[in-house]
Formats: structure tokens, C-alpha cells, sequence
């Protein structure tokens, strides 16, 4: 096989020939199945072509939806995109459990987005920073023109300031600046900031008589946020979490919070209790239009702030009342990026009442709350296992080309049974009376 | 409005009204909207509507592909499922830069995984111990009809120990197994032989004559998997980095190597560093049918492993030679889930040559790194936004609903120019003759 030159000139037609002939042998079939995943209007798959580069088709993630989330007082049906299964349900579940126990209860604690110039400086500290108290304001004013947007609504740099790193690398300094960036994530606002701020500091160290060499290494945001903070809670008189014939309230509450503790204390677990709430927590960043890497690089960065990863929601027992609660940062915007562009996206945003960021922040950590309280739930009850094998025996039953009845038959069956994939096969070669292969 | 009882008992077209009727004031046009997502052979759609649970519609991801990929002397075209830009672009671009020196080099450091029956137990943890040690086969014996399939394929399960965890909390011990999965990523497998194992030790408790309460808390697998890692390198002559005019080969390759020591010293910088490696990965973890979410978590408390959060790549420049890695651990699968289901997962495997999980892995790990050079290269020459800022400009375009023709004139008027929301819009305005709003 021959590297392809030039590929991101051709045209998606031209793309998909290529690729059919290079890696296909040229079978035609697999153009028309690619094809078959086009947008039906050429105008709408245009504009999800050009979202990003050398795009061939759409990659169909399913749009669930979870009802009955009352937060703080209001009634939301929360779209979820995701491709795994149970995730929807165990949210929809725990949203009509704590609908009827308060619902959840939600705040922001604060919106503090973050970015840094990281330079090298050969010259002395207290010179630089000298320099650095007495040219704040130019570099302000230098980028009044890119904040003024921001800054009409309500946003912009709160706070810069020069950080001495050189304890952790020779001569190694931080512009970091603070911004507010209203319903925007910000990405763009403050990298565009931040590339000022280089030419500003470049400039104007250049035409100072400091002595001392600069190197600007990078610009860039930080995804770590830690103080763009939301915080869910649910909670309830323990004599209510009457959530399995099998188990008391109070014994419930008890397995719930020592759940909560060793997902606190042990690593291991840790990672997957909060690879639980962020199922919840992605699937609506992804049909809100955000950025879920960014998402998930924050919160699991902020769940190994005290040197041990640990867990991001928290439970206990008081008195007769039993509290859950996620604090989480959670840097998303409503405005900008995918938000105003993708359909889907739109229509998701139009569901939840067309939010603002802050209550987006809001909504998304209940859905992380909610599908973290399904999965401890489940797993100190009857098992994960119970609810994912039943979709797991349906995709299996769907990957073996099972006819509705054959799929209630071997359903019914497994009722009783642990569901395997060999289980499930050698089930359906009997009942179709075929060797198992 | 009112709460909705047995929601997810109602058809998709039920959910739908429902969904118009309670949000939308019965609007038939976002009915319209939502169905015109759906794919055009019913079938087809059913299958992915039955991935999740209360699914309305298709949640569009573009996919895009990023050719010239040279893995240890074989070429590969990688597809990738993501809705940011730039993404793609860049893995693409450092496919290429790489194929003419050396291409990536990859291979597989282990393939461990691990799960936990998390129980306490209130009796002497050195009788425990020994009765542990003397009842270790009939926990292997108890799952093998569960594990047969598996041990087929030559995996199963390799370890078993119990762990005394009272240090960290009174009473807490765990049953720790470790598995081989094959080219399952193996979670419902593990889960299964968690929750058997469970019962064999209650069972096996309960008859022995061990004085002692057994309460098991919960059985699941980690998603933390340090010792399925994956290794991924570049190299080349320093000379050979010739990747911008503005800065020469050794110059780059001090600025490279500072960036990522920065990444490693810096949480802040981590974080988003980190992110960026994600885009790359989550893209084919996404498009191979797997599961972002335990590979994110996993990922990033494998960054945080020695009690600060870290870079997950490094580089160092030797003698005359520049180096860039990666180790990360992957635990990824290329059966089972949705690989033989969901279509479009089942053309990405075939574009890659229906690699095993091994293979895949190392795939997967050369795009996070290709993905990584490529921010870095941006960071450390150019800046990230004159790349991202040229999409975010087709974007707000696109937002403003402009012609080809005005795309054209206010590209090139932003050829030299600091894009910003406004300014854009400003622009379109001014191009148009109207006011701006």
C-alpha cells in the first residue's frame, strides 16, 4: 500500500473512493453502507460534514432521554447521548425515586475559568516582577478590543498575575490570568487573551531595560477548573429509601455510605464509581454540544487534588436523614462552539429550557448524581449485573438475527439464568435446533 | 407540568409526543426535525435504537478518518468519531510528518485486569486468610462453566488473593481477581465471575466454622487497569525536525522537550495536556465501539499514580536524537459490546484491518500521540488558535448562514487577523450593508 498525498484536498466523494480502493479492494457495498448514514437533506449533512475535517459520515450515537428530574423545584427530561446501555435507565430511575423525596438539589459555588502564558525569564524574579505590578494594565488594556464581547456580558479577565515556578524548573515563570466568561465555555476567548498577552509581555519586555532573555513556551487555557464548581444533592429521611423488598432502609443507607467511603479510600474503585457518574455526566455534555474530554480531564484531575484519586460524590448518615451529594467542576458553555450549529444540540438546549451555563452546570451534575445513586444502588442491592445482562442478552439476541419470538422465548428463559454470551448461544442453536458452530 | 408515569414503557413515537406535548407545546416541525435524523431503512434504526434505553433519535458524530498512519512498518487510515475540529486535522498531519521518519513504534507492556468483591467481614482476618488460601480452587472450580468460552480463547482467570484493607477502614477486605480477557474488553465477563465468586464465599463461609459476620458490599470489576499499558514512540534525528520556517530543528526540539516536562511539573498544564491526548484517543475508542468513559478515568488515575497529576507522554532529546512516547494503559476490546453490532463500528474495524485487542490498542495509542505532537507542535510554534481559529471562523459562517461567496471574501479578510466572535460578525455585517444586531 502506497501513503496518500494530498488526501485532505479531496472531496468527501473523492475520500471515500480512496479508502474503498486502498483498504476495500474497491467493493462498492461499503460506499453505499456509509452512505446510508447521510443526512437525507444534503444542506444539513453539509454543515455536520464540515465540523471536522475529512469527515466520511456521521457516527450515530443514540439520543436517550431521562424524565422526571425535578431540580430545584422544576421538572427537566434530560437528553442523553451515549452508546451504553443501562445508563439512561438507571438515570430515569433514580430521577423518579428522588422526584417523590425532594428531588435534587442544586448550586453553583463558583464560575472561575483559568488559562497561563508559561515563559522562561533568564533575568532576576524581582525585576520581572516589578515590572510585571507596574505594566498590569497594558495587558488589559491590550486586549480590550477581544474582551469588550465578553465584558458586555458580564464576563472578562478578573485577575492576572505572574507566578515564580523556578522552585520546579530554571527560570520558569506563568502569566496566569482568571476570566469570567459568562455562557460561553471560553476556550477561544481565552486563548485568543492569552496569545495577546505573549505579544504584550514580548513587546514590552523587549522595549524595557530589564536584562534577562524571554522565551514564551506556550499559551493555553487550563481545562483544570477547580473553581468552576457546581455542586448536586438529594436527601431524604432514611425511612423513605425503601428501594428493594430484599434489604431495609436502614440497612440500605448504611451499605450506601460504606460504598461511598471505599470509593473514597481505594483507587481502584474510585476510578470506576466516578467512570460511573461521568456515563451520566458525558452523555449530556455530548448532547449539549460540549467538550467531554475537557470535562473528564478536569474531574478526574479534581478527584486526585489531595494526592490520592478518590471519589467525586459523597454520602452520610445523620440523625435519621440519609444525604448524597457530587461536587464537581464542570467549565461548559451554552453559547458558542457546537451549541448554535449542531440540530440535535439545539434541540437538546430547547428541552432543557435553553439554559444558561450556570444552570446547564446545574443539570449535569443532578445527572451525575442520579446515575451515580443507580449504580451504588444496584451494586449494593442486587448486583450490576441484573440490569446489564438484560441488555446485554438483547444485543446479543440482535447480533444473532433473532426474530421477535425467539427473542421472547430465550428472554424468558434467562430470567432465572446468568447471562454469558456462550449461554446465550448454545440457547439459541438449541432452539433453533441448528450445531452450535 | 406534571411528572410522566412508565415513560420508558411508551413506544418511541409515544416518548416523542409525550416529549413535544410536555416541552415543546405540541410543535409537530420539532417531531419532523428529530425523525429526519433517523436513519432511512427502519431496521437498521431499531438496532440502534435498542443500544440504550428511551431513545428518540440519532445523535450525529462526524467521522472522519486520518490516513498515512505507519505502525511499526504497516499503514493504517484511522477513523475518528468526534465532534471537535482541528482534531482530525492535526492526527493527520502528524501521521504524515512521522511516515518519512520511522512512523510510530508500538507494543504492549501487559494486558492485566482486575475486580474486587468488596466485603467485610467482622472475625480474625489470619483464619480468614488460611481459609482462603485452603478454599482459593473452589472459587475457580465455582466459575467455570462461566469462564469456559473465555479460557477457549486463552484468557480466564490468573490470580486470585484476598486483601486484608482494615488499615483503611474496620473490617474491609477484598477478594481481588485478576483476568485475561482476550480480545474482550471483559467487563460483563469479570462482573459475572465477581458476583459468583461472592456467592461462593458467602456459601463457603456460611458451612465453615469460622466464627465471624460476612457482609459482602459490592462485586465489580476496575476500570483502573495500570498494567494493561500500551507503549507508542517516535524518533528521529534531531536534524529531521524541520517543521516550521520560523524556528530551527534544535530550537524546536528544546521547546518540545521544555513543553512536556512543563506537563509533567504543572497540574494545570496536565490537565489540558492531557485532554489533548484524549482527542485522539476517545476518537477511535468511539469509533471502535468502546468506551471512552473507563478509558478516560483509567487513563487520568494512571496520570495521577504517584500522588500528583501528570503528563501521560514524555520526551527527551539524547545525543543527536529526539524521542516522544507514551505509555498509557488501554483496556479496550474488538469483541463483544458494540463491535458486531452497530454498522458503522463494524466498518471502522474492517478499516483497520479487524485488528485483535492487542493491535488495536497500539493503534488507538499512536493516535493519542500523534495527537499530542500535533498540539504541542501548534503550542510551541504557531499557537494553538491560528489552527482552531480557522474552523471556529467556518463555524460562526456557517452560524450566520453565509454564502460561499462570502465565506470566501471574509477568510481571506481574516487571513492576518485575530478571529473573534464579534469581529467576525462585524465583518458579515459590514460585507452585507445591515446593521449589526
Amino acid at each position: 500500500m502506497e501513503p496518500i498525498k494530498g488526501f485532505s484536498k479531496l472531496s468527501k466523494e473523492g475520500k471515500i473512493e480512496w479508502l474503498i480502493n486502498a483498504y476495500f479492494n474497491g467493493d462498492s457495498t461499503v460506499i453505499e453502507r456509509l452512505k446510508s448514514y447521510w443526512h437525507a437533506d444534503g444542506k444539513v449533512q453539509k454543515l455536520h460534514d464540515e465540523f471536522i475535517e475529512n469527515t466520511i459520515t456521521n457516527f450515530y450515537l443514540p439520543l436517550g432521554v431521562a424524565p422526571n428530574f425535578n431540580i430545584n423545584g422544576k421538572l427537566f427530561c434530560i437528553p442523553m447521548a451515549i452508546e451504553e446501555s443501562s445508563v439512561v435507565a438507571a438515570c430515569a430511575k433514580s430521577a423518579t425515586f428522588w422526584l417523590e423525596r425532594g428531588g435534587f438539589k442544586t448550586s453553583i459555588i463558583s464560575t472561575k475559568k483559568v488559562g497561563h502564558v508559561h515563559f522562561s525569564w533568564s533575568g532576576d524574579y524581582e525585576e520581572l516582577n516589578s515590572w510585571f505590578d507596574e505594566h498590569k494594565q497594558s495587558f488589559v488594556d491590550g486586549t480590550s478590543e477581544l474582551t469588550s464581547n465578553m465584558r458586555a456580558r458580564g464576563g472578562g479577565i478578573t485577575n492576572l498575575q505572574l507566578i515564580n515556578k523556578t522552585e520546579l524548573d530554571e527560570g520558569y515563570y506563568q502569566l496566569m490570568a482568571e476570566f469570567q466568561t459568562a455562557d460561553a465555555m471560553g476556550a477561544n476567548f481565552i486563548n485568543s487573551c492569552l496569545e495577546e498577552f505573549s505579544k504584550i509581555l514580548e513587546s514590552g519586555l523587549d522595549v524595557s531595560e530589564l536584562e534577562g532573555e524571554l522565551e514564551v513556551i506556550m499559551c493555553i487555557l487550563s481545562n483544570y477548573t477547580p473553581e468552576c464548581l457546581v455542586r448536586a444533592e438529594v436527601s431524604c429521611p432514611i425511612s423513605e429509601l425503601n428501594v428493594d423488598p430484599g434489604i431495609s432502609p436502614e440497612e440500605f443507607a448504611n451499605k450506601f455510605v460504606r460504598a461511598i467511603k471505599i470509593a473514597t479510600i481505594e483507587p481502584y474503585r474510585a476510578t470506576t464509581h466516578n467512570k460511573g457518574i461521568m456515563n451520566g455526566i458525558d452523555a449530556v455534555i455530548l448532547a449539549t454540544g460540549n467538550d467531554f474530554r475537557a470535562v473528564e480531564a478536569c474531574a478526574h484531575t479534581y478527584a486526585s487534588r489531595d494526592g490520592q484519586y478518590r471519589s467525586l460524590t459523597s454520602a452520610r448518615v445523620e440523625d435519621d436523614t440519609f444525604t448524597f451529594w457530587i461536587e464537581i467542576p464542570l467549565a461548559v458553555g451554552t453559547v458558542g462552539g457546537l451549541t448554535g450549529l449542531h440540530p440535535t444540540v439545539k434541540f437538546c438546549h430547547e428541552l432543557l429550557g435553553n439554559p444558561n451555563a450556570e444552570q446547564l452546570m446545574q443539570i449535569i451534575a443532578a445527572a451525575g448524581l442520579a446515575q451515580n445513586f443507580g449504580a451504588v444502588r444496584s451494586l449494593v442491592t442486587t448486583g450490576i449485573q441484573k440490569g446489564h445482562m438484560k441488555m446485554h442478552l438483547l444485543n446479543i439476541l440482535n447480533q444473532l438475527e433473532a426474530t421477535e419470538q425467539e427473542k421472547i422465548t430465550i428472554q424468558k428463559a434467562f430470567e432465572t439464568k446468568v447471562v454469558s454470551h456462550k449461554a446465550v448461544v448454545d440457547a439459541f442453536c438449541k432452539l433453533r435446533g441448528v450445531n452450535n458452530p
